[in-house]
């Protein structure tokens, strides 16, 4: 299965991103790609000063121009990440769509980013966004896919949970900064793979140096094993690379992690289950 | 507070071996190391052919020699691993030792190292050795550490269960190889340390290219934002470094993590605690 990440540039411009991003989905269907990845936030800057101006509910015109490209293009779109509004509520949320346009995920960002470095590189998403409450799988092309984004991906129990729910990879809209992104961003999406062997897929913004938060880029896709796939610069790139489910069950066999965890002494385990997502195999 | 990693020559001979940890357990404490740390299997080869000839109970030769030389050297001694007989089985097993010469920790590898690699590399440590059941911790010099070995290390949800019972370091005594070296032990060292945000430090043995398993070396130790504060090549070499409690808080309080956890959502539990090891504060 061919996977395209888009690493797309973010203007203050809403149309703008929509036209960049249904331009790269349409190049990434030609180039025989079966799934288009976008960055967190790709049709809105990342700032609290554009979330909420920015946010529409499901089903409005940002859901609706993508799924609309899923289909024109005929490929399926994992679609970054956007403001969505719901009851006055707004969450950062990830929608994915069929070839047939058709949603089959919806991932609310469950981990709010709340930090403070010392060299001034701050922010606090809690402030502007309420939190999803849901662990997200989708099943598209043979494949079992996890759903998170970004500081979701900080935390090792979501996607050990994914991958006892069968994931094969995990897809994560992101966008890391230049005090994260240096420090954490690589070896994060290479040990997550590793820990729990599944393709790990990290869709970041290209870096646009005048905006209040600069993304790290460096969208990246690790093979089961942890080895970087595919690695984009900080500018517009389109990474392509083919992903198999053999290659999962092959670095499971050759290296049997899953079956070595010591479930008489711990456990990780999903607490509840409220969403409409499938409920996997755990 | 200084710590000392010691990648020391692993040979068929047994008394050689011993004699050569004592020797650089004083050079530790002569460079004012207040613990040394030594590798997995420091004192037998990583060989199935060697685990139950070069074993002994706890209180035999090998457990008195560190004990006697933290003593003699007032030095802490996290003795590396070692094959340790009980009742007929087989344990590979790390004792701590504060500089009275009283143990403060005994782990049994809990996860036995089970692999089988296409380009050859095999191991199966289950042939050989019974595993031990419990997550291991001890306090030294004001700080918690948390003790596990090598294989162990793969398991995010080990050091989790160590970071919530107040573990600020890691110490790893372990024997990567040169499949498994390249591939996942910087990465795995450095995400560990910035997912739980402690101190990680892996002690290996230097690469003894005559021996059956060829170790990795590459010794390291990572600060708790997952940064290498130091690291070895392949020969025998000695690492130092000031591991502070206090940039362990630093950097909880600049990336909250832990508190963001979604324990709503997912926890990982410990379901047992039956060992002699301080049960911290869960």
């Amino acid at each position: 299965m061919k996977i395209a990440v888009l690493q797309t540039i973010v203007t203050d411009n809403k149309e703008k991103n929509l036209q960049e991003a249904e331009e790269r989905i349409r190049s990434a269907a030609e180039r025989g790609a079966e799934l288009a990845v976008l960055p967190e936030m790709f049709c809105c800057p990342y700032s609290g000063a554009y979330f909420r101006a920015f946010s529409e509910p499901a089903g409005g015109r940002i859901w609706s121009s993508l799924a609309e490209a899923a289909v024109r293009y005929k490929i399926a779109v994992a679609a970054g990440s956007m403001p969505e509004s719901e009851d006055g509520r707004l969450y950062n949320t990830s929608f994915v769509f069929d070839s047939d346009g058709r949603q089959i995920a919806r991932h609310r960002k469950m981990h709010l980013f709340d930090v403070d470095f010392r060299d001034g590189q701050y922010f606090k998403e809690s402030d502007t966004f309420s939190a999803g409450d849901e662990v997200t799988l989708f099943d598209l092309g043979g494949m079992r896919f996890g759903l998170c984004i970004c500081f979701d991906m900080r935390f090792p129990e979501l996607t050990r949970l994914m991958a006892l729910q069968g994931a094969e990879a995990v897809v994560v809209p992101a966008a890391f900064n230049r005090t994260t992104g240096p420090m954490h961003w690589e070896t994060m999406f290479r040990q997550r793979a590793a820990d729990d062997q599944v393709y790990t897929i990290g869709c970041a913004p290209a870096a646009d140096e005048n905006a209040e938060y600069v993304s790290y880029g460096n969208s990246i896709i690790c093979s089961p094993l942890g080895r970087i796939l595919q690695r984009a610069g900080t500018g517009p790139e389109m990474l392509l690379a083919e992903i198999d489910p053999e290659a999962v069950r092959e670095a499971r066999e050759q290296l049997p992690l899953l079956p070595a965890r010591r479930t008489d002494i711990y456990e990780v385990r999903e607490k509840v289950r409220t969403g409409e997502n499938p409920p996997g195999k755990i």
